[in-house]
């Protein structure tokens, strides 16, 4: 099974707030294991945690990591770094190459990055070389570099999960089942 | 050639300034006509096509429009809307079908949505039935349902454009040509 996990660089707390709730979510939905996040916003983290708990699976956030500490110890551990940026190569052209990688960390900005990064990722990988989203960004890599599909993954524990319905909402609450709930 | 406009719902100016400016250009990326708002943001509306303007293409946005009246004349015309909600039937399970639709009108709402929306789609489509984005939601949907691969688009006209690098940034400003250029 693939490892991936997701860097996010620059993130701002106020500004970059939702932006960087939505990268988090997207890593998660699209089978990332979790996101470092190289600020301190323990907010934040605690906020895609609960999101986390509520829908099941295992993705973590840590806050406030050292990228360049994490990049080192991913690449001495036998890892890749892939970063999203729209100067890269595109990603059609690599998507292939990154799909075999075993170990696959994702780094996403916000705004500008040091330019370090560029040297230390094994692909520079613009999603189409046009200005969009790191959402988008992440997302869509996600999608192509996967093997299974990731919008049928499971995620297992969580107190909520919603029936697919082609009108209105249906959701199974777990929490509502059992002795001693209330 | 498929025409796909967004629509986008539920817009507060302030709040969501980030996110609908990330769906508007990854709609555009991905090869949308252009975004209908269905809020009054006169200033994110410029912003997205002065992007546009800059990058490429004829991406459009139309500032508060009515989303009803939107969604009817589509629909009397003959085109069919796609809504995109976690709560829906999923992507992989109606791609194929979204991806027939010559004129598609894609739904995405900020938080809740009148219930109406539910009953006007014609498909309500989850982008896996987990909470994530809905930029990371536009953007995996246009691109699974593209016959023609949306990374490979051409924006012609614009100012500036990118050539695919792998380390670094390689920028042609256009601009900077001919005579009488400053």
């Amino acid at each position: 099974m693939k490892r991936i996990v997701i860097l996010r660089l620059g993130h701002r707390p106020v500004r970059d707030k939702r932006i960087t709730t939505h990268v988090g979510l997207t890593a998660r939905a699209f089978g990332a294991e979790g996101m470092l996040l190289a600020s301190d916003d323990r907010k934040l983290a605690e906020n895609i945690l609960d999101v986390a708990k509520r829908w099941g699976g295992n993705f973590y956030v840590k806050n406030d990591v050292n990228w360049k500490t994490e990049i080192r110890k991913w690449k001495e551990g036998g890892g890749k770094v892939c970063h999203l940026s729209m100067y890269g190569v595109n990603l059609p052209d690599v998507a292939a190459d990154i799909g075999q990688c075993e170990d696959l960390m994702i780094v996403v900005g916000a705004e500008k990055v040091p330019f370090e990064i560029y040297e230390m990722a094994d692909w520079n990988v613009a999603v189409g070389n046009q200005p969009h989203s790191e959402v988008a960004a992440v997302a869509v890599t996600l999608d192509r570099i996967a093997s299974i599909d990731p919008l049928k993954n499971e995620f297992n524990g969580g107190e909520l999960k919603i029936i697919p319905a082609e009108r209105g909402k249906k959701v199974i609450d777990n929490r509502q089942e059992g002795p001693g709930s209330s």
